[in-house]
């Protein structure tokens, strides 16, 4: 089988996906939804905010038994303080999955994403469903990743494979996310399936280690999104035998998935609304590896050092700035900042760098943001963008 | 004494100031100095940023001594990461102010506003504190509030006055601050002064009240500076006699400082950089004051929140996404959302309110979120302003 042209979800074996308008995205597909052939074992992380959304509340209540037959997506409406109404609607949309290829309810997971506050039009959101599921194939890799962008303005997909007992192994996903990106324990949408045979309690173990590593390490804005929700399904459909814990074949099955984990959070920060840069903050001397991820996301998060970023300013006193007010304990004369290999703070003050060379760094597409706090052997990356006027158009009339 | 036309640090009786060109900012005075008649009680408080400024280090240890006879300023140049040249600097800078005025360099308080990094220039400050002392006045209120203005786009000062034994006693203050505004138990350059006769330990227990309620609730940015600093100094030459603790005189004077906080803090809300609106968040039911400030300064400081209050966007939704990240525990289904006066949301659903009404609310210059945690008595209020194209542009390039 030649599965080259296999995209996203649909790379693994077993996995077909369909997509179709329900209206709520003018003039697109808004509707998507993947399915494995067989039960997949499934494991999922979903957001960690108070106010969360009906679908993430079914999610987590369908996920307990550790198998999911499908997955089904809308944007354009996150169904989110919706009240008990949106819970219907919820399961209404995993009942029409159900329905169409012939499985329990409760074996089907949702997610939506969009305006918070608007009850879904579940009618035109089911008819879009029903039209779906007549047209699930291997092909709909990409359609299915376009389908569930909301201000995302490029899909986001990655595959990885590995030999398991001569067998092919896939893990593949796909993901969406470009405003209200800041997971804490949880994520913004992505759904990865793989071929693989692991039950889902050793799937939820590998999951939580690579999103902890992978998405959790993403900031847009600092605001914690109502939908976030990770998925991971498995189906054996590889034929590869299970994985045991502890092998190679186990060990080289989580770095896969870690690295399609990897790929897509990083592809959400690439893809920060408004973004022009993609930045790497990467603390290292930091006490603990909570006190590191933590200076991080304060520079990641500070709105001074993403706009300095934006204008190409080599304005590395905001960055020495947002470290002061991170809540770490540090002796700042021990402070090192650099902007990639150019070292521009140490001892207290200005390291001797011409202004050119920091101007010509902080004017790459990619630029990654050193700081060695002298406190500790911990280190830790986070992943963001910086503010641009078209962050402020984005957000400034989403709703109206 | 007709003290009507005196303005800001000049409008309590026994206080001068002046002002000069160092050149720091480009063709406008940007060095200030208040001065003293008599040595004046002195309380400050100062920023927690770890990464904080020369004239910081050097102002907490000459405030110690509870006395001062002045104060100098200058804008364009923070002199913070500095190192010990920028120390040197800084006492250079007090011990100019005490040759020209007659005191010792300890009874001289020093502050900085402006980019982070940068040598000062000295020697140009120097000779501009030279002039400015020959030039000392009581008609220079305005002049010195506006000296120290880096990106505000109006000076910004307050008085207020009461009786006291027939006798009447001023607390007169100007603030600086649009960029870089989050203090925590610290702030933004203010400074006041007072003809009361008060003793600096009372005064430090008053100016931390004010300041907790007043210029600790402002929030622009969500970036604590490394150069906060309020300041309020009590020479006692309105000859009203000593206030006494619990006295109905001493509360009308906690009063009269509180106000003039209150009004230097929300001036600089109202200024904040590219600000088109103030924004008052108001939260009650919450079970502490601490989570009430939490919850309203994850709002106040949630950049998807700030875009859309620029667009006129009610997209009360992110307001409850992002008290719902705040790390407050409260029951979403009792959480209740307002702006203004129009219920937006309660019982986990939308309220029945007409989107045009909203819309008005949201085009309003001045607007205030309420929400109400249903969590339990506590609340507090900050103030915020909006993030504009303008911040963009204002940030994108402050140092290049």
């Amino acid at each position: 089988m030649d599965t080259s042209a296999r995209i996203g979800v649909c790379a693994a074996r077993g996995f077909r996906a369909a997509v179709a308008e329900a209206g709520l995205k003018v003039g697109r597909p808004d509707v998507a939804m993947v399915v494995s052939d067989v039960p997949a074992q499934a494991a999922g992380m979903f957001t960690t905010n108070l106010v969360c959304g009906a679908p993430v509340t079914i999610s987590r209540r369908h996920i307990k038994s550790g198998t999911a037959r499908a997955i089904v997506v809308n944007a354009g409406n996150a169904n989110t303080c919706t009240g008990e109404q949106g819970e219907r609607d919820a399961i209404v949309m995993c009942a029409a999955v159900a329905d169409g290829i012939g499985c329990d309810p409760h074996e089907v997971l949702v997610a939506s994403t969009g305006v918070i506050g608007r009850p879904l039009p579940v009618d035109s959101v089911t008819r879009a469903i029903v039209s779906a599921v007549a047209r699930l194939s291997h092909e709909n890799g990409e359609a299915a990743a376009r389908a569930i962008m909301t201000t995302d303005t490029v899909q986001k997909v990655s595959v990885r494979t590995l030999e398991v007992n001569g067998a092919t192994v896939t893990v593949g996903g796909m993901a969406k996310g470009s405003g209200m990106i800041a997971p804490k324990l949880a994520t913004m949408l992505a759904f990865i399936t793989t071929d693989a045979e692991i039950p889902s309690y050793a799937l939820q173990v590998l999951l939580r280690d690579a999103v902890n590593q992978t998405f959790n390490r993403v900031t847009v804005d600092g605001d914690t999104s109502t939908s976030d929700m990770v998925v991971v399904l498995a189906n054996g459909a590889a034929k590869a035998g299970p994985l045991v814990p502890g092998s190679a074949d186990y060990k080289a099955f989580a770095n896969a998935l870690h690295e399609v984990c990897s790929d897509l959070a990083r592809a959400i920060a690439e893809d920060g609304e408004g973004a022009t840069k993609f930045v790497t903050v990467h603390i290292t001397g930091a006490p603990s590896v909570d006190d590191a991820e933590k200076a991080a996301r304060t520079v990641a998060e500070s709105p001074l050092c993403k706009t300095a970023i934006f204008g190409g300013d080599p304005n590395w006193g905001r960055i020495a700035a947002a470290l002061g007010r991170s809540g770490v304990t540090f002796n700042p004369n021990r402070l090192r900042i650099w902007v990639d290999d150019l070292l521009l703070f140490e001892n207290g003050t200005p390291a001797s760098f011409e202004l050119k060379d920091a101007e010509k760094r902080f004017a790459e597409k990619a630029i990654t943001i050193r700081a060695d706090l002298g406190a500790g052997r911990a280190e830790a990356e986070m992943y963001t963008c910086d503010f641009s006027h078209e962050y402020i158009s984005i957000n400034a009339d989403y709703t109206t």
